[in-house]
């Protein structure tokens, strides 16, 4: 106890359980969380807590675990309108047949708008606070990300052929430099890179990329390795892995967010856990697409960086982190052929400080500590699908229901209370849904 | 339109959607089913439905989507009350050191009461209306479900060494008939036999089973080929591979429900279809302890009749068949290499019907047909979490959670309404999982 008089904060969460993720595998009993503006003040017991603050508000869940919010390290949040579109087709006859012509009679400014917004909403609703965006029209995506209030690295896409974003490789770096202009200094927003992928983006643009890169200090979010076709083809074509060019490019360093990789040497595992390249796994969409394994758990071994992403809703088909990083627990034992695989602990660090750290924000975000941002999610642990309870960490990995996220708080502010989405208005979100699904079905 | 009156019934649900599983593939619009005591009299359009029939209650489910209720073709239900009790553990540390202690301290009629209990409860909220039960004490087991009033086939067990049930194979078999023989002619509760595994079953209680089996007529629920160890280990011993042995001694048959098999070769795989066997694939479970990965699309292409299963909540650890039906469509693509491999339609078929053929018992539920038992899940599709919606079926395998089941209907009864469990006392089933908690942990 001490004499000093108790000092204000905006916020004090107490919780049954908090799971800070940083130290790893902690879990820590009736704690508090105070929050003054958008950081994290501190992490104590709930008694000690009420003696050295006086919130000015306080949310007590005495039946849930306080977690860091859930960051999806790779998702296309704007197909989020494609949803169920055209399932269960090979690869070439999906993309070619419907997502391509799909996206040709609708994109743009307003529909990235209407899938980003029902994106955050389905994203808030399951504890998910951080998206890693790649898609076109990063402006109107990233303008709706601050509007909304939602934390984003949105990708500046560069491919090797004309779209609806940009007529020429000029233009996409052009628009790349506006749109990252635009989001500098923003609290919410930042830029990363996006090319692609190695099979339709250039040597000549990579390096503009390298180079621009480590000018502008952003990542570099590239779908690399997603299946054994790749790699194969780019061998033929060039004697190279799309690996070994990147390594020549100089492009497999602490900057990569690689996505997928389910094409991986042991030497490749090795160079990526020297040059600090983060892997994020994206299992159900690998399965979906019939992609191939991610060999998670020689990655975790190896030292690599993981992250976990849901992929877009055209091949997965949610935006449900939970979901997702209970597919990446399971998954990894099976591939691993070692039940002790990839655990609940590890699952979940993978998605939270795993996948900020792949988007260079793991010194703001990703666990519970004071001086982080306040992002956080509270999950419900009294519901019979989670009784009785033995394990937090257990719970939350192998039996939670993202349904069981009660509330979200985004730098500080609640964006999800008791349910309920705070400053959105879900029955327009949808209204707009409907009327994409009217146009994109009507072909 | 007809002159005559309209015909009195007791239900009539009317749906935006319903999807009847048969015929395969079928999504009907704006279709109404019209329930009298335990059955289905009709399923048809709802204007005409209207003018049919003159019912006693009728239930407008105008955003949702009527399916038959899931039937979950392997479990140990008591197990429920383990959840999580031990995780990302090897298998033989984790039955050795934590699943068989906790069993051992509480084994008996009041365990495995509260265990299904609870797990009815689960189940009813995820849209499943029948479990194909595995577990000691079947006396206990099934005079829960038939109080409870859900449907189950209850595990006869048969196992080599002494346990609480049984201390003799005698016994076992003693114990087998008087269970079998009190639920014989229950509306909703009947019986199997349940040895546990070939490396823990005699030839001798294999071939008293055969016989038993065909004498009172019902199936044989083994777990069989789940790890390539099981396999390997047998031919070490015996020089045959189980599946071989269980061929020599005429259990390769219709009766034969092949819980796991994760092992076979193209031979078994065409052994099975010719004589009928039904295999339950069970994913998460076989993920999770690394198992192995069942060849689900040779086997749905050879013709052999598939069953869906969560298997026990101490290795999934839920009991949620939207999940399982989800992870079995995602991981059959990859593991056969195709995108187009096991759809859909075919994963919510494998629930459903191809379950409740496996348990002998596709003449009364699994799909939604006149004359067949009205066992219902309605499920809300309206959530913004599966908007847009373009194909019904895409987005019940691949997008709902099973918080979206609304309603459930056992043998016309309303077991779930408006996501409240019917004539369940929920805070007193929770109460006794934690009690059990308390002892169970406190080792």
């Amino acid at each position: 106890m001490s004499d000093t008089q108790p000092q204000p904060v905006d916020l004090l969460i107490e919780a049954r359980w908090v799971v800070p993720v940083e130290p790893h595998g902690v879990v820590l009993e009736d704690h508090a969380v105070a929050v003054q503006g958008d950081r994290i003040v501190a992490l104590l017991p709930i008694a000690q807590a009420r003696a050295n603050y006086a919130p000015r508000d306080t949310v007590r869940l005495p039946e849930h675990a306080l977690i860091p919010g859930l960051v999806n390290a790779h998702t296309h949040n704007p197909m989020t309108l494609l949803r169920g579109l055209a399932d269960d087709l090979p690869l070439m006859v999906w993309l070619q047949q419907h997502i391509w012509p799909a996206e040709a009679k609708v994109i743009g400014s307003e529909f990235v708008r209407d899938g980003v917004e029902l994106a955050v909403a389905e994203m808030l609703r399951g504890g998910t606070t951080c998206a890693n965006e790649n898609y076109f029209f990063p402006d109107a995506i990233g303008a709706t990300y601050r509007k909304l209030g939602f934390r984003a690295v949105v990708g500046l896409p560069v491919i090797e052929f004309p779209t609806a974003w940009a007529k020429s490789q000029d233009e996409y770096f052009e628009r790349a430099s506006e749109v990252h202009d635009s989001f500098r200094g923003d609290a919410l927003v930042s830029t990363a890179f996006a090319p692609h992928a190695p099979y339709t983006v250039s040597d000549e643009s990579f390096a503009r990329i390298r180079v621009l890169a480590d000018q502008l200090d952003i990542p570099v979010h590239l779908h690399l390795h997603e299946t054994a076709h790749e790699v194969e083809e780019a061998k033929q074509k060039s004697g190279l892995r799309p690996f070994q060019r990147l390594q020549k490019l100089g492009l497999v360093n602490d900057r990569l967010i690689a996505v997928h990789m389910t094409q991986l040497t042991d030497g490749e595992i090795a160079a990526c856990a020297e040059a600090g390249v983060s892997v994020v796994h994206c299992p159900e969409s690998n399965l979906k697409l019939a992609s191939g394994f991610c060999p998670v758990e020689k990655l975790r071994k190896a030292g690599v960086n993981l992250a976990i992403g849901t992929d877009g809703c055209a091949s997965n088909n949610d935006l449900d982190m939970f979901g997702e990083l209970r597919t990446a627990a399971l998954l990894a034992k099976a591939v691993a052929q070692d039940a002790a695989a990839f655990d609940a602990a590890s699952a979940l660090r993978a998605a939270t400080l795993g996948s900020a750290r792949a988007m260079g924000l793991d010194a703001k975000i990703g666990s519970i500590e004071a001086g982080k941002q306040a992002d956080l999610a509270a999950v419900r642990l009294s519901d019979l699908e989670t009784q009785p309870l033995y394990q937090v960490a257990s719970q939350l990995a192998y039996a939670t229901g993202r349904h069981q996220v009660s509330d979200v708080w985004i730098a500080g502010h609640r964006k999800l209370a008791a349910r309920e989405l705070v400053d959105m208005d879900v029955d327009a979100i949808l209204a707009r849904a409907r009327a994409w699904r009217e146009r994109i079905a009507s072909h």
